[in-house]
């Protein structure tokens, strides 16, 4: 199969996606990799990496770049050459089977919603995280792609988080779970509570396990979280800041006050680093598009590239969305929504 | 000063409210507790305490309770005497000056709206919360008063946090962010978008730091985090979830791996519980209304309490409210909001 990468994109610009794509083809046989980006400046790259499977490795050639500050309708507009609009591209024109990017999410979305590819039934895309747990790891979709949804795409995000669960996490019938401040019923705004009747009455009705609150979610309490693309982000990134923070509190006040023991110390927490480190996750796909999408953090190491390379081409080879076109099937018509 | 101390709130019932009214008490000597709660439950708890400071001490009968599932606006028509609808009649009727419960958030904010007396230049008044970070303190406004405020809600939580951070927190002239899922102007939904205009315009504008994410939270970006009801609820119960996850797996995989030095890592991952968990905060004021709200964690111990007492206590001396007013003077009038 083949998936595109958008190499200009990430908070490190073009090196970490030319080793992390020579790394992916290292181990994955049958994968091909479409470089996007500038020629001049990935071929030196390419050029210092030993053991590359050139006759699966093409690059696309654009030298335009959506920076991380760009707004992402202004580069739309202004930009439409850019890596990751072409990534979308070549998915549209059938050229590539997905697309994996670090570079800045709010374009990769806006580049996905301007193609209007959608899965049958999918009235918005949703991005979906998977995050550690006490019992495992969890699904929280949205996490930024739709800050201000209606009920009827939190319904669609609970399908999809479901399929991606089970396909995923191997979790036969997933608790489905919706973000609020209360778990009694009728808690929270407007959207959450139309929501919940959506989620009560709609096909996963035997999953749903009503109202989840924040200190849920680390809890393992649901295998899906669904919530609106604000809050999905601020969990998602709050999550990383509040990891960072503590793992740093306890090498600090803990690791290093011990004399003996230290080293062994220290290796158990890179043990935990790496356990529970988002780059082992291999990026967030956007769910609901036709086609394979994997937003990576702008901050990906070749490490966190390979593994997003890695996750998407095993989306394609699972039929993802031939699954997620299945369970969307069972949606009650789009009423007032 | 005078607190009424919400006796039958919480998840333990009276005994943690009780033990902790006794402890500040013997550690705060010009404080008066005002117990409202069922006396005959009261009365062999109190008897069992030693070195109760008795003339400082008073019970305000009452049998009826919020319970922590009870929908909040329901409760306030069906049990008009419960007891945190009690305690702010006492507020109200000038009674005490301040009120401390670990009872039903809703309920308590309920009480509090119902009342009405708000400081001037409130609409609506918010829950500010102290969290850790990297570099201290900083404070969450609103976590759960308001769900859906309007942008000039977040203003005033602009103003209140800002002045929270001083008097609490000692920071001269605290750093005000705006919760949102990006840093660049223009992110998010428009709630965020016409509240980042007010806040640029507005009498902090100089404190300004603009727009934060999730992880710069526990980095310390800003001192005061200014955010809607549902997202505050959100960040403050995932940073209590994500701290009880990682500290537990720390106990788990690192501490335990340890021979010789366990103790010593024991001791150290103690420390930072002790360091970093909420009970050592007192309990998150709901600020904007006249007089002192402090609302503790359902799950608060006598610890706990007692820091929420003392923390109230603070607030009556502090003359926090006076500053409030001070500051909220400066605000523009409201226009169309």
């Amino acid at each position: 199969m083949r998936i595109a990468l958008d190499a200009a994109g990430g908070d490190f610009g073009a090196a970490p996606n030319v080793a992390g794509a020579v790394r992916a083809l290292q181990t994955v046989p049958d994968l091909t990799v479409v470089l996007v980006g500038d020629q001049a400046q990935l071929e030196p790259l390419l050029a210092a990496q030993d053991g590359v499977p050139a006759q699966r490795l093409e690059i696309v050639h654009t030298s335009d770049v959506v920076g991380m500050k760009d707004k992402p309708t202004e580069a739309l507009r202004r930009k439409p050459d850019a890596s990751i609009f072409r990534c979308w591209q070549l998915l549209a024109e059938h050229k590539v089977d997905g697309l994996v990017s670090a570079g800045n999410t709010g374009a990769v979305v806006a580049g996905g919603l301007k193609t209007r590819r959608f899965l049958p039934c999918v009235h918005r895309p949703g991005i979906a995280a998977v995050m550690p747990n006490a019992r495992g790891h969890s699904v929280v979709i949205d996490v930024g792609a739709n800050v201000f949804p209606k009920p009827r795409h939190l319904l669609e995000y609970a399908i999809m988080g479901s399929v991606f669960a089970q396909e995923l996490l191997g979790v036969s019938r997933p608790a489905v779970g919706l973000m609020n401040v209360g778990e009694e019923e009728g808690k929270g705004h407007e959207l959450v509570q139309k929501s919940y009747e959506l989620l009560r009455q709609g096909p996963l009705r035997d999953q749903f396990v009503g109202n989840v609150e924040g200190r849920d979610i680390p809890r393992g309490v649901a295998d899906v979280i669904v919530t609106d693309g604000f809050t999905g982000n601020v969990v998602l990134k709050l999550s990383e800041g509040v990891f960072e923070f503590l793992m740093n509190v306890v090498r600090e006040r803990l690791v290093e006050s011990l004399q003996g023991e230290k080293e062994q110390a220290a290796l158990a927490w890179r043990d935990l680093i790496g356990r529970y480190h988002y780059s082992t996750f291999g990026g967030a796909p956007l769910l609901g598009i036709d086609g394979v999408c994997l937003i990576c953090h702008g901050a990906s190491s070749d490490v966190a590239i390979a593994n997003a390379l890695r996750a998407a081409a095993r989306f394609v080879q699972l039929r993802l969305n031939a699954s997620l076109v299945a369970a969307l099937e069972q949606l009650p018509p789009d009423g007032e929504e």
